[in-house]
């Protein structure tokens, strides 16, 4: 693709790779919290995250014919995420609550 | 996931990994090919799909909420490789294009 | 890569397949557990071994310089999900360190 | 893991999250390439590259107890693909190069 191409991704690039590291990060967090039984839904969607914006990146930076569509679906696991995790009030969640929506946002902007 | 629930993946998640050893197979070997730049757009579907498909298999196998979706976005990287890989005659593009259509199928019996 | 140097990661790649699904798997039913806090390090290393399984056969399908090399460390993540998920008595977990032992030593002899 | 070795991490994930972009963007313009034929060892390292980097970036943010190790081998394949798109004199691949020397010299302060 070219650079331009490239240009208006960038936002979004930026919004799911801090996506990513705010997922795995309340993850292992999560993991070590004492009501972990109250956090095994907000462990998984963590996981689906961080796994669609990861791939979501790779898409994008190589100028795929299907990167708007994989914002698409990241976007809908963002949501999910955020929503999960903005139940509980452990920092990690809420900050990766807000993470996800930040995301969320700048994927439904490139998948429209 | 219940392993009822991983049942009615397996023969996606078969379909799945055949795929991404195909796809990621055809792009090394069209990388060596002296027409190589007729075999660009192969490469490059090769990678998503392999990619897709790959994301997909995490997804069934870990029984993630977002992995019926995953599938259906999965199957259109699907049809869009193979009907690429079919217009080339090598014989690691024609056999990666029928692996790319029995995923593809089979992704879209998961994402209904 | 020629179809020949592929021949020769057939089994792990079959190997690291089963791996993945069974990590996925496991990690899905340990969430689930009443005992979930018991399994944390379990789930934790059942996603990195099926990350890394799945970046194994990414690797060894392209004929990746790297996959060899990327084996040995997944071989690694292998032994450790293995030893971890192997105290657990779940079906879930001893299925899981047997597939993680078998992908491990699969691994050991693309490695060397 | 606690936010203080997230903080240890953080220069590394930021290094390998701009190196995937680097690696994705270089591959993706070396196909369009006319001499995509000289390119190709090129594209081939940088699907490499990338595909470390984004997994020493999930295993680092997850607090991983391999993410030192795939770093140590993340930091092998943005050695290898520096040198390889130092070769070529493309914008593209000077600045994926620059780009992996960097996320190499990142790797293997964390992978010490």
């Amino acid at each position: 693709m070219s650079s331009d191409r490239l240009q208006r991704y960038l936002e979004c690039i930026a919004a799911c790779n801090a996506c990513v590291v705010s997922c795995q990060h309340c993850a292992s967090l999560c993991l070590q919290e004492p009501d972990v039984k109250m956090m095994t839904r907000c462990i998984a969607l963590d996981f689906d995250c961080a796994e669609m914006c990861s791939v979501s990146v790779a898409l994008m930076a190589g100028g795929s014919e299907l990167a708007d569509a994989m914002c698409g679906l990241c976007a809908r696991a963002c949501r999910m995420c955020a929503e999960e995790c903005g139940k509980h009030s452990h920092d990690h969640c809420q900050q990766c609550a807000e993470a996800c929506r930040v995301c969320a946002e700048a994927c439904e902007r490139v998948a429209v």
